[in-house]
This record gives C-alpha cells, sequence and structure tokens, in this order.
C-alpha cells in the first residue's frame, strides 16, 4: 500500500468486464447490425431537444451504474439516434453500412492504436502506406505521397498549407506576417472549408476569391482568369486554385484541364487534381466516418517538409530500424487514428470490381430516379445531374395553378421544411434540403448506398407526395 | 433495369455480412479482449518492416477475398500488432482497456453518426454538451464552452486560434497579411504540437518564443516577463502564453498562479487554465484514442463567432426545431465522431469516484516505482516526479565504475536504444526513451492505465537488468 492505495493486483474486474461487453456487442447486433436493411423500422425517432434531454439520463454522477442499468442506457441512445445505415438515410453524403468496414473498424477500436512510429503501429502503417500507394495508382499519378486526416475539410486544410509552403517555404518559419497578401481561388459553388481552411490558416476569409460557375455549377475557366488578373494587379499574390470534382449540393464537377492550364500560365498549385486531391472514401465507398486521404503528386518529401515538427520524445533518430517508417511528423495530429484500415479490409473484401460495383449502382439509381421524377406531376429538377445528386423541387397541389413570380417562389421555399419537419416527426425518411445561389429551397438527393433500391427510389417520391398533399 | 445495372433489392448479402461481423467478433473478444491482461501474452510480435510486408498479404485487388481469408487477414493483423492494452505496454501516454469505453465505441461506429446538426445527431450532440458542462464545472469555471477534437494537438491549434481572434476578430477575414508579428510564449518543455500550430496557422515557429524552465522542467514566470518584454520592444504583437500542466516528458507542471498574474498584466490569453484547456481523457482517464475537449472560459459565443462558417445546405435556419442545437459550426471539421460520447458512458459507469480511484492508484504506483529505483543499484532518477512521469537512467554493470565525464555520458546515452531493441524483440514490454535538453537517453515511465500493478513495475526493473547485464 502506498498512500492507502492497495498496488496489488489490478483494481478492474476483467471478467465482468467482459461479460458486458459481450452482453452489449449482442444488442449492437440485434438493435444496429441486423436492423441495418430492414425499412420497417425507423430511420429516426424524434424527438426534440429538451424533451430527449429528460428522457435520457444524462447526468454524470459521483457513483458508478450498475451493468443493467449501463445496458438499458445503451439501448436507449441507439433507440433515439439516428438510423444512418438504414435505407432511407438519405440526409448526409454518407449512408449505408459496409460489414468488413465495420470489422475493420471494431478491431482498432479494440487494439486502440496510434498511428506516428513504426514500433507502437507496425500493421496499420504499412496499411497505410500500402493503401495511400493503391490511391495514387488509381488517379493515375505515376508518384506521390498521402496521409489520412480526420475529415476531408482538414484534407483541403494541408493542402492550402502545402501550396502555400510550396509558394513561400520561410513562411513555415517566419509566418504571413510582412507578406504580401495570398490569394486564393475556388468557386462559388465549393464545400465551405475552403472558408474555415483560409481563417484558420491565418489567410483571411476575404483572400478566397469565389469564381463564378455556369447554370450547372461549374467554375467558369474565363472568370478564374481574370480573378488571377485581378489579385495580380492588386499586388496580391495568388498560390492555389482549389477546384471541385462533385460539388456538395449540385454535384458539378469543375473543368479540371482547362483550370490545369491556367494553373500552368500563373504557376499556382491546383488542388483537386494536378498537384493533390482530397478523396474521402467514408463517402461513397462506405468506410464509415471518417475515413479521408490527403494525396500529394510531390513525391520530394514535401509533406514531411512542410509538417514536420522533429519530436525528440516520439521520433528518436537513434531507433533500432528505419525510421523512414516512423510517418507521424507528416501530420498535424500527435495520436491519428487508422483510418485506412478499414478502407484496406474492405478493398480486399471486395475488390476493385465490387466496389466499382457499388459506384455504378449508384449512378444508375440517380438516373433512375431522374427519370421518375420527370414522369411525376408535381416534381421538378433543378437540373440534369451529372453525378448523383439529384436536386428538385415538389410543388405541391395548391401551387401548381400559381403564376411564376415572386409569390410563388416564395411559398415554394417553405414547401420544404415543412415536408422534412414531417418526415422527421413520422421516422420515414430523411432528405436533405436547402436554398442555393438564389434558387429557394430544394431537395437533394444523393444515392450513396448499395443497399438502397429502385423500390426505395419509389418511396421516396411516394413519401414527398403524401407529406405534402395537403400543401 | 438503368445501364446493365440491375436496381431491384440490395446487392449486399446481409445476412453473410451479419454472420461475417459476428465471426470476427468472436476473434476480436478471444483475441484481443480476453488477453488484455494477460501478461504472458507478447506485448508485439515484432518483425521488422520489410520482413512484415512479406509475412502480410497487403494488396488490393480486382476481385474480393472469402470470408475465410479475411478473418485469417484479421488475426494476422491483430497478431503483428502491438498490443496497447497489454499490462506492460508503457511506451506512450495512453495505455490500458476501458470495458465501458470500449462499447461505446462500438455502438458509435455500429451507428456510424456525425456530429454536426441535431438532426442527425441528436442524443451524441446532448451527451457532449453535458459532458463539456461536466468538464467545466470539474476544472471550477462558472461557465463556459467546449468541443471535441480529432487531437489533443487539434485542440492546442483552437486555443491559439481562439486567442489570435480575440485578440483581433479582423484576422478571419483579412489574414495576417500586413499585421504587426504576432508572438505566443511557451515552455521549451511544451508539446511538439505548439510548433506544428504556429506553422499551421501561418504565425510561424519562429514566433514562438520559448521560454527557459528550471531544473525540474516548469517554466520560469520572470523568464516569461522577460520575453514579453523582449517582444514588445521589437514591435512585435504577444497575444498568448501556452503554459503546461504536465509536460511530456517529465510531466512538469508549470506555475499556473504566477503566469496567470503576467498574462493579467500584459493582455494575454492564457491556455491551459485561465482562459481556456485542452484536456484529454483517452490519456490516463482510458477513455480510448482520440478523447479530446478543447474547453474555454469564454461563453459569449466566442468559439462559434470564430469558426463559423454558415454553410446554407447544413446549417439551415428555417428548421423546425431549435437550431442552437446544430454545434457543428464551431469547429473546423464537417464530419466529426462523437467522441464525447465514450467519456460520457465510461463515466457513468464509474462515477466521479471511480475515475478519481484510477488516478489516484496511477500516481501511487508512480511513487511505489520511484522508490525501488532508489533501492536498486545501477539505477537513477533524473529528478524527483511530480507526477506520474517517471524519468530514469540505467547505468548497466560495466559502466558503475567509469568516471563521471564526456566518454560516460555518451556510452550511457547508447544504453536505452539497445535495451529498447532487445525489449521489442523479445516482446516482454515497451518502454519509451528520448533525450531531454541536453541530457542523454533515458527512460521515461509514465503510469497510466489502472490494469497495472506492483507487480508490474517489479517487472519492469527487473527486465530491464536482465536485458542490460552484459551492456
Amino acid at each position: 500500500m502506498v498512500d492507502g492505495v492497495i498496488l496489488n493486483g489490478p483494481i478492474t474486474d476483467s471478467k465482468a468486464g467482459e461479460k458486458f461487453v459481450e452482453e452489449a456487442c449482442k444488442i449492437i447486433m440485434e438493435e444496429i447490425i441486423q436492423k441495418a436493411d430492414d425499412v420497417t423500422e425507423k430511420v429516426c425517432e424524434w424527438r426534440a431537444p429538451e424533451t430527449l434531454k429528460k428522457l435520457l439520463d444524462l447526468e454524470m454522477r459521483d457513483t458508478g451504474e450498475s451493468h443493467q442499468k449501463l445496458l438499458q442506457l445503451c439501448q436507449d441512445v441507439i433507440q433515439y439516434s439516428v438510423k444512418t445505415n438504414h435505407p432511407r438515410f438519405f440526409n448526409q453524403l454518407y449512408a449505408g453500412i459496409d460489414y468488413y468496414s465495420l470489422v475493420a473498424r471494431f478491431i482498432t477500436e479494440a487494439l486502440n492504436p496510434s498511428v506516428y512510429t513504426y514500433e507502437v503501429s507496425p500493421v496499420f502503417l504499412l496499411v497505410e502506406e500500402a493503401v495511400i500507394k493503391k490511391m495514387i495508382e488509381f488517379i493515375g499519378w505515376e508518384e506521390g505521397d498521402g496521409i489520412f486526416n480526420p475529415g476531408g475539410s482538414v484534407s483541403n486544410m494541408y493542402a492550402m498549407n502545402l501550396a502555400r509552403y510550396k509558394f513561400c517555404p520561410e513562411i513555415k518559419e517566419k509566418g504571413l506576417s510582412g507578406l504580401p497578401r495570398l490569394v486564393l481561388f475556388t468557386s462559388e459553388e465549393c464545400h465551405y472549408s475552403m472558408k474555415k481552411a483560409a481563417s484558420f490558416l491565418g489567410i483571411g476569409t476575404e483572400n478566397v476569391y469565389f469564381v463564378k460557375t455556369d447554370e450547372r455549377g461549374k467554375m467558369i475557366p474565363e472568370e478564374l482568369e481574370k480573378q488571377v488578373q485581378r489579385a495580380r494587379k492588386e499586388g496580391s499574390a495568388p498560390f492555389l486554385v482549389c477546384a471541385t470534382a462533385g460539388t456538395t449540393v449540385l454535384g458539378a464537377f469543375d473543368p479540371l484541364d482547362k483550370i490545369a492550364d491556367i494553373c500552368e500560365k500563373y504557376d499556382l498549385w491546383l488542388h483537386v487534381d494536378v498537384n493533390s486531391v482530397a478523396w474521402n472514401p467514408h463517402k461513397m465507398l462506405l468506410a464509415g466516418i471518417q475515413c479521408c486521404a490527403l494525396l500529394v503528386k510531390d513525391n520530394s518529401g514535401l509533406l514531411k517538409k512542410c509538417y514536420s515538427a522533429k519530436a525528440a520524445y516520439l521520433f528518436q533518430q537513434d531507433k533500432f530500424y528505419d525510421v523512414s517508417y516512423d510517418t507521424g511528423d507528416k501530420s498535424i495530429q500527435c495520436s491519428r487514428r487508422p483510418d485506412a484500415f478499414k478502407f484496406w479490409l474492405m478493398w480486399k473484401a471486395l475488390g476493385t470490381t465490387g466496389l466499382e460495383e457499388r459506384v455504378n449502382r449508384a449512378l444508375a439509381l440517380a438516373r433512375y430516379l431522374v427519370e421518375e421524377i420527370k414522369k411525376r406531376e408535381g416534381f421538378q429538377l433543378l437540373l440534369e445531374p451529372e453525378y448523383a445528386n439529384v436536386c428538385f423541387w415538389y410543388i405541391p397541389p395548391s401551387l401548381r395553378k400559381m403564376e411564376d413570380g415572386p409569390e410563388f417562389w416564395q411559398k415554394l421555399h417553405q414547401v420544404a421544411p415543412v415536408v422534412k419537419e414531417r418526415m422527421m416527426k413520422k421516422g420515414s425518411m430523411m432528405l436533405g434540403y436547402q436554398p442555393n445561389q438564389g434558387k429557394v429551397n430544394f431537395f437533394r438527393q444523393v444515392v450513396i448506398s448499395p443497399q438502397v433500391s429502385r423500390e426505395d427510389m419509389d418511396f421516396l417520391l411516394d413519401e414527398i407526395e403524401l407529406l405534402a398533399k395537403d400543401l
């Protein structure tokens, strides 16, 4: 005993702990995994925040709860959580369940690794290396480098910082003070992480120049060139173009070839294709939140030069193995999760062909949905989609005879929020809506999961009709 | 059929998938969870990178593998991974296994939530709110705000950016160009994330002024004041002090009260105590990688003002519920994992008392180890620890009669890497070493896990003696 604490043997009852894990796993299997493909289950059991707070016993107390109480809490958590695996969860850019990725995630949670040095994460570092190599091959680059990050937004930040470092390596030590104003370009349809990144990195949101898009949401190359010239005239320092291959709302692909020509002409880094790519396998490939890689064409060690801090306590140079495998210093993180592993196991399980099938099916279902929308009265496409994003309005019966004008659009703007409220409270499905570039609220359906089918597409349209029939 | 793709029914065989998950869970239970407290198992099955690449079938192919082959791959991954749960894994600042946290992690992996809006993550957002509130109470603040981040390094970046925003809100839009040089202060024993953050945020590593520490590794307040005055004389803009409560190597606590006085005098943000705190429950509290909160004393919405980008497709303002629960815009991430949940379930299970017991036991074990080190020939403490970090040299028999001088220290410097290589290859334990501030390589033992006992401390010392007896 030291200071009244008994030091012999463990304080944890591991047998009881193991039994608790087993019982909880049974609940997880029955209540989440086995119900994932069951359309008779609700997508969500909606409760308003204040009501849900009362239903859940959220308070943390001085003394612990019994296993029985804890298992009940787990049941409650599951019951009131949104079933993002459900075939009718269409609310975000991820959905569905992949059993292989899920197993990989259970393994990493149980092993609890952190990916920075080979000595601590031998398998996961090699897996990350193999996956990044394969992704680079897939993009079509001859060589490259990369790293898995906690989210695509963070990958975009990495790219922005890399481009800046390439533009002026001294910024790492000296910072931006005293330098000309750095300017980057992206389309007005870009992801909001561009603004977050510019702000976080000290560049400033006003130095993100938004380039006009055409009626399909694609960046207009001529407009880009004008903006670059404007920035030069202002005496600022253009350094980066962030293109988008699949915009968040409309699913538009910027014209990469033409943009690449402009980048070459003005010596700008092109993020999302020529110089770097952010790729999130947790979206259409179902690898599970989060699984996001930043890939960089440069293979001269730019990533490491830009990010390294050389912590002596972690990256000792007198280790007995080849320390080039200690890749943690390429990251802004210290502890880092082995997100490449779930993608790897899934890829092993399905093969490239199986992954391709998933994407093909999603795209085919999106096309099916488009054709159905065209056939049905009251549904109106925003535009003919080029990808899996299907954006449309539903015009309820009372508005169909109305004249086109401000009043019509104002009323239509209010339809989607009401339909959304009704579907949430009913729990039948979840589908997102938003306004965009002067267009009033419309629905956005992105087909992601291979567990969905033609029947789910039909249901989606039927259900909107049903929920909005009195509007 | 559309474009040759069948759209009726699912393409995934969910029954086969569920069976695969069940079989894999059995392996996880038997090979990881049940072995976690078994000291007769190896901590690692060491293989050099090139050998391990050959042992593992890393390649991703066009066609998928059978379930049988995949289960074997899972076995291999587990076999060659480091067992960070093992009672003799002392290599990092995390260790052990907590069964409740593990269950929470399995639940979130199966539910696959992303924490940004209440509609998608009702339970997990409320849980995060409750946990942050409780952590703020625990620190002793009357109010505050906070967010869970992917790692303590990222939390430190958040704090640095918040301090900068508070200093000059315009930086969010305008960036740092044209502004005076921002300077921050931290001790020379700080975590390396300080440099990473300064570089990433565009401040520059040279604008991190490292303050001298005393012989125990604590920041010297008088030196801090000198540095602040120096920065002012240079015409730069001091804005932040990052103190450390438990340094990475020595476990030193900076004198927070005195530092706070200086911060008040010069109007500087104090990160790690007065204005903000980064707290990682994945370390001594065993919540699992990653579980990291940034807590901010300000309750005027500073976090949201500083970070928001107001994406219209996600944070619609015409939702039917109270959108103040959509807290995702406080983050630099878009997708975000519900890391608060594992800490919450663990806290519910153990109670505050149970968490306290864990910390007390770790500290008592560290003190026991210190006393044993003092008793044994050849072991030498670097300094009397004030926390759970026990730093010591082992002087092997051949060096014990040597005169103190450069040759002695040079030889001693080489001891730890050899002992480390031997323990890794034997798989008996894992313990870190590093040089620090002119001191040659020494071992650093940090007692973290409640699954370890006096016997493991004795083993640690016996094993070093055994491995180094011929040196």
